[in-house]
C-alpha cells in the first residue's frame, strides 16, 4: 500500500480533530477501531492504508493549534478523553505546519464570524484563491512524500447554491473560476482543486462540493473516483434504518417529527436559516424515497449551546396498522457528533484510496450507506446500501485473509 | 383460487378475533389492509386467496361468542373501532358454529385458569383428544366445502416442553399419543392434527407447535407446508430493523435493555414465569443473532393490566463508538398488539395457502421476518429476512400484474 | 345555590364542546368527575353549583350544531367516546339556541380563516358589535332563567395586542368602543361584556380578554371576579411542577428545551407566527419564575394534523449537579388537550360563580394554578399556586362537610 | 462555628469518595456548591460548617487509598473529572488515615462478597465491635480536634432486619449488643456508637442505622439528632415532584411503572433480593402517600454494569382525566447517583451540626425531603417537604444576611 495523506476541509473544527486524535492514538495503541466500517468484517477485507499510516493537513478560516482544538474538544466535551489527546499531543502538532488559512466564500454570515484570519478571498480573484489551495495541497503532498492524497468537506454547511446549473460542464464551471465569479461556493473550489489534480474527494456536508455538474464531468473525464453529500450519522441513520420496518410491514407513516437540538459550530452555523435550508433537505429527503410521499415529514434543527458537540434528537413516529389502529413509536438519539462522523470520514479516505489505487473514476454509489444525500442514488435504505458496498467488497477484495493473521485491530473479525 | 379455511388456535383471544373482525371489515369495505404484508408490493404479486373470501374456525378454551369477544375488547382497547364491530357483528355470528373448547393439556396453571368450560383433557386419553380435534376441524373444512384449511396457533404462551427429545421422530411422536403421554403439550396436538390432515400450519407462539423433531419429520414426508414460531410484532421487530444498524457501522452495544409492559391475557400469562422462560428466550436470542455476544441483553416483560392490550417497551441501548465514547438511544414502542399480529396471521394463511398449492412442502424458511425465532434460521437482520421474501416472492409469482388492474385495496401497490 | 349558566366563547370548538359533553354526561351518570380540582378535597368543601345544573350558551365564528360538533370530535380524536355523544345528543341539541354567531375581530387570518359565517364585524361598528353580543348573552339568562352567568373564553388564541396601553383606563377602554376603534381584539369586546354586566369572566386564552387595564379597572369598580391568562393543561403544568424540583435541590438548568406538537384547530391557528407569539410567552415564562435567569429557554409548538387533539410534548431538561456534573431529564407528556382543558373550565365556572355569591371582585389571584400567566403573579411553583387556592377554600368553605354525605360523585373525597 | 468531622459509613463507595472530593475542590476553588441544598437560598441562612472546614474519616469494608478510589471513580465513571481529582489528590491522601476496616454483619452474602479485608466481626463478639467502631470514631476525633462529629451512613443496602420489635428499646437493644446477638445489623452497630457518643446521626441508605426502636429512644434520652431513611435522589424524587401534580389535578393514575437500571456496587448489590427488598419497598412507598391506593405501582431495579454509576429511569405513567380518557406521560432520568448523593450527604452534616449546636435531639423530620422513606413522616409531597425545610430555617437562622456579604459561594442567594 503506497503512503496516503488526508486533507480535511475544516481541518480545526470538530470531525477533524476527532479525526486525527482518533487516526493518532489507534497507532499508538491508546484506543481501538470501534466506529469504523472499514475496520470490521467485510469491508475490511479490502486492501486499505492503515490509519495508522495516515498522514493529516487542511484548511480551516480559524488560525489556531491542532493539540490546542484538540484540548478544548476534550474540555467542552468529554469526547476525546484528555488522557488521549495528551497521550497523542506531540502527533497532533506535527500535523499544525500543513493546516493552512482557506476560504470561506459563499459561506455565508454565520461562518465568516467564526473566522479569526484573514480569509484568501479577502484579496484575491478566485482564481488566485483556487491557486493558493492547490499550492497547499501540493506542499503538503511533496513534504511527506505522499503517493496519494484524499480530501474530505468536513467543513460548516454552506447555504444552498443558487443557480447551480450555471456550473453544468467543466468548461462553465473553469470559466467562472477565470472569470471570477465570485458567487462560487468555497466546497466547490476545494472540489475542483482535488479532481483537477487526481486526487480523491468525499462531502461530508450538505455543500455543493463536487456535486456541480461541471464538477462530476471533470472527475469522469480525470478518471477521479469522489462521492458524497453529507455524512449520515445520527437521526437520519436511525431513519434509514428504521424506515423500512414501517414500509416492509405495510405500516402508514401519518406523521414523523424529528425534532434535533445540538451545541457545536455546526449547530451555531444551523442558526442561520440559509446555511440550513441544505441540511433540512438531506434529512427529510430520506425518509419520502423509503416511505409512501404523503405524510407529515418535518425535521427541525435547533441550536442548544450547553449540548456542545452532543447532537440529540426526538423523533416521534404517528402510524396506523390494521384496522385504522394509530399506534406510535418514539426515540430519542444521544450521540458525540464527532465521535460518529470522525470515524466515516477516515473510513472514506481508505475506501477512496483503494478505489483510487484500483482505477475507479466518478461516482461511488456503492458508498451511499455513509451520506445523507448520497448523489445519484435514490435508495435510502440502509439495509440495501449495506449491500450495494459488501457486494462492492466481495467484487474487489483480494483473496480471503486467512484468519487471525490480519494486521487489523481485534474488532476486525 | 380455491376456496380456503383458517382455523385459529386461541379462537376467543385477541389476536384471532382482531384477525376476523379485520376480514370481515375488509370484506365490507370498512377498512382497508393497511398492515398486512400480503397486500403490499412484491409480497401481493402471489396468488393468494382473498382475505375478504377467508372462512374462519377454531378452538379455544373458554365458551362464549365471537361478536361478543370483539364487542369486549373493542369496549376495553379502543381497537376495533365499535362502529366496525357492529358492521360486521353478524358475519363474526356464523363463526360460532365452528369454534369449539379444545384442550390446555400442559399449558400451565395461569392458562388453565381462563377457562370457564369442560376442557378437552378432563375425560379423554391423549389420542381420544386428537380425534376430538381432527374431529372438528373436519366439520369446519366440509361444512364451509373448503378446499384448503390453514391452521393458526394465536393463543397464550405454554411453558417450554421439558423433553423436546423424547418427540425427535414421528414414530416416537404418535407412539407418545397412542400411550397417552400426559407430557405432550396442547400446541403439538393441533400442530399434529394439522399436518397430519395435510393442513399448512403456522404457530404465531413461542410455544412448541411443530417446532418438534417427530413434526417436523410428519411435515417433510406428508408434503406439508409450515413455520414458526413466535410473530414478531412489537418491540423484536424493532431490534431486528435497528441491530444491524449498530453492527454495519461498527459501534459496540455494551447494554441493551428491554422492558415491555402490557396488560392483556398474554400479559396476566406471562406473569408466571414458567409460561414467561419461553418468550423471554425467544425474544433475547434475535440480538444474539446480530451483534456480538458479550454484551448485557435483557428482557422484561411485566403485566400492567390498565394497558389492555397496548403492548409498550423501553429499549435503551447504551452503545460505544469511536475513542471509546459512549452513547444511548432510546425508544418506547406503543402498538395496539393485536392489531400489529393479526394481520400477520392473515398474511402467513394466505402464503401457506399459496405455498400448500404450489406444492411445497416442510419448513417455509424464507418466511422467517414474521417470527421472532424462526424455526431453522440463524439470521434475525430483518432487511435481509425482507429479502428473503421479496427473493421467493420473484420466483414463485406469476406473471406480473398491469399496473392499476390489481383486485386488493389501494395500499397495494 | 342559585341557578347558574356558562357562557363559552369559542363554543363549538373542541375545549367547549367536551366542557358540554361532559357536563351533560355527568348529569346522566355517565361519566364521573375525574380531571375536575372542584370535585376533589378540599376544593370540593366550598358551595359551589353542580355540574349537572348548568345551563350552557355562547358564540363561535361557525356556524353549525353542538352534537354534530361532539361526533365529529369523537371521530376525529376518539375522545369523548362515541357511545357518550349519543347518550347526551338530545342535551346537546337543545344548547343550539344560544350558540351565535360572534366576531373575530383582530384574531388574525388564520382565525377569520376558519369562519363559515357572516362576522358581527361586517357591517357593524364596535359599539353595535358590543351590543350584539350583550344582546345575546342577555336572551341567554332570561331564556333560561338564570342567576348568574359566567363566561369563559376557550376560543383560538389571538396575535397580541400592539398597543394595550391604548386602553389602560376604563374610561379610554369606552372612549374606544364608543369611536369604533377596530384595533380592540374579540376577546377583550366580550370581557368586556361579561364585566360590564355583572358576569364573572375567566380567560383560558392567552388572548388580552380583560387583561387590559380598563378593563381590570372596570371589574374592580363593578366588583366583579375575574381571572386568567391561559390554562395550565399539559406540559406547562409538568414545567411547573418539576422547575421547583430543581431548583430546591440548587441543581443548575442549563437547557430547557419543550418542544410541542398539536394538531387541533389549536395548532392550526398557531400556525401563523403572530397568533403563536402570545402562546409561546406564556409558556416560556413559567420555568423563568422559578429557575434563574441565564438558561437557555426554548418552545417550540409545531402543528401535526395527525395528533388530533392530542397534544404531545417532548422535554430535554439539562442541568448540571455537584462537581460540574452534567445531567439529564426527558419527558413526553401525551395529552387530550380538551380532555385536559374542559374539566378547568368547569371549575372555574363552578369557582367564579361561588365567588360572585360571596362578593368577591377584581383579580381571583388565588386561581392562578390555572393558568400558564396568572395575572398580577408572579409565582409559577405549582405546588405553592396550589396552596394559595387551598388556604383559599379553608378561609371561605363553610362548615365541614361530614364524610360520607357528600352529593358530589365518587372521586369527591 | 466549631470544628466538625463527618464520619462515613462506607467510606471507599462512590458516595462517600464523591462528597470527599467535592468538599476538597470546594475549598481549593475548583468547584462551587451547585447540587447542595445548604448552600441555596434560604437555608444557607443558617449558621454551618463551612463545606470547606469539614474533616473526614470513617469505616469501609474495603481496604485501599481514598485518592485511588477517586481515580478509579472518575476512570469508570467521568465524574468527578481527572484533573478536580488531581487537584485535590493530596487533600484526599490525609484522610487515609482515619478510613478503618469496620464490619458487615447482616449486610448479606453480596456485600461481604465485596470485601477484601479481614473484617471486625471475624474474630470478635458484637460488644467488641462496637467497641472497636467507638475507638476509631474517637480518635479521628481527638486527633483532629474536633468539636463535633456527624456521622453518615452511605454504605450499600442492607437486607431488612427481620425482627425489628427485638430492639424496640434501648435496653433491649443493648442487652443484644451485650449478648453477642450476632442477628444486629452492621448499620445499626455504627448508629448506636453515633448516638451513644452524642453524635448526631443520617442514614443515606434503607437499612436499619437509627430506625430501630431502641435508638430512637436513645438519642431522645442522650438529646442527638438524627434523620433517615434512604436519600432521595434521582426518580423518587422526580415521584415525589410530578404525584402531588396529578393528584391536585384530579387526575386518576392508573398504572406507575418505574424501571431503574444502574451498574455501580449499588447496583451489584441489589443483584441480591434480600438487599433490594428494602430499596424497593422505600421507592413505591413514595407514591402511595401521594395518591390513591388501588393503582398499579410497580418499581424495578435491574443491574447494568456498563452504566456504572448512571442511574438511568424510565417511568411510564397511565392516566385516566376527563370523560374516562386514557392519556400518559413518561420520563427518563439519567443522572450520575453520587453526583446527586454526595452534595445531599453533605447537606444533611451541616444541617445536624447546626440542629447538634443549638440543642436539637431526636428525629428531625423537618429533613424529610432529604430522603425516601422519611422516619415517622407520611408527607411525601415534595413541596411540602421543602416548605418544612424552610419554615423551619426561618424560626432558626439568625439575623438575615445583608445581600452581597455571604462568605458563600455565588449560587447562595
Amino acid at each position: 500500500m503506497s503512503d496516503v495523506g488526508v486533507w480535511l476541509v475544516g481541518a480545526r473544527g470538530n470531525i477533524a480533530t476527532t479525526a486525527m486524535v482518533g487516526a493518532k492514538a489507534i497507532a499508538r495503541g491508546e484506543t481501538d477501531t470501534t466506529g469504523m466500517v472499514s475496520a470490521r468484517r467485510p469491508v475490511s477485507r479490502l486492501d486499505m492504508p492503515d490509519v495508522s499510516d495516515l498522514a493529516f493537513g487542511g484548511h480551516d478560516i480559524r488560525t489556531g493549534s491542532v493539540p490546542e482544538d484538540a484540548r478544548r474538544l476534550a474540555e467542552e466535551n468529554g469526547m476525546p478523553h484528555p488522557s488521549t489527546v495528551e497521550a497523542v499531543a506531540d502527533d497532533l502538532a506535527d500535523v499544525d505546519d500543513h493546516v493552512h488559512v482557506g476560504t470561506a466564500l459563499n459561506c455565508g454570515e454565520s461562518v465568516e464570524a467564526l473566522s479569526n484570519a484573514e480569509l484568501l478571498e479577502e484579496d484575491r480573484t478566485v482564481a488566485e484563491i483556487v491557486e493558493r489551495i492547490r499550492d497547499d495541497v501540493d506542499s503538503f503532498r511533496r513534504a511527506e512524500g505522499l503517493d496519494r492524497v484524499v480530501m474530505v468537506n468536513v467543513a460548516s454547511s454552506e447555504p444552498p447554491v443558487e443557480n447551480p446549473d450555471d456550473y453544468a460542464t467543466r468548461e462553465a464551471f473553469e470559466s467562472a473560476v477565470e472569470g471570477d465569479d465570485r458567487d462560487l461556493p468555497a466546497s466547490s473550489l476545494y472540489a475542483y482543486v482535488a479532481l483537477s489534480e487526481g486526487h480523491p474527494y468525499a462531502n461530508f456536508t450538505p455543500s455543493a462540493g463536487s456535486s456541480l455538474g461541471g464538477l462530476r464531468q471533470l472527475a469522469r473525464e480525470e478518471g477521479v473516483p469522489h462521492m458524497g453529500n453529507d455524512g449520515k450519522t445520527g437521526e437520519s441513520l436511525v431513519k434509514a434504518a428504521l424506515g423500512p420496518m414501517f414500509a416492509g410491514r405495510n405500516l402508514r407513516v401519518m406523521s414523523w417529527e424529528g425534532h434535533n437540538i445540538l451545541g457545536n459550530t455546526d449547530g451555531q452555523v444551523l442558526e442561520d436559516e440559509r446555511n440550513k435550508a441544505g441540511k433540512i433537505e438531506s434529512k427529510g429527503d430520506i425518509l419520502d424515497g423509503i416511505l409512501d410521499d404523503d405524510f407529515h415529514n418535518r425535521v427541525r434543527i435547533d441550536y442548544t449551546p450547553s449540548l456542545d458537540d452532543w447532537k440529540t434528537a426526538w423523533d416521534y413516529i404517528h402510524f396506523e396498522g390494521f384496522l385504522d389502529t394509530e399506534m406510535k413509536m418514539q426515540f430519542t438519539w444521544e450521540g458525540s457528533d464527532s465521535a460518529l462522523a470522525a470515524p466515516l470520514a477516515l473510513d472514506l479516505v481508505r475506501l477512496l484510496s483503494n478505489a483510487d489505487e484500483r482505477g475507479e473514476s466518478g461516482l461511488q454509489t456503492h458508498l451511499a450507506s455513509f451520506f445523507k444525500a448520497p448523489l445519484d442514488v435514490d435508495e435510502h435504505d440502509l439495509a440495501r446500501q449495506f449491500t450495494w458496498l459488501y457486494d462492492y467488497v466481495d467484487r474487489n477484495a483480494g483473496e480471503e485473509t486467512p484468519d487471525g493473521v490480519t494486521a487489523e485491530t481485534p474488532t476486525d473479525d
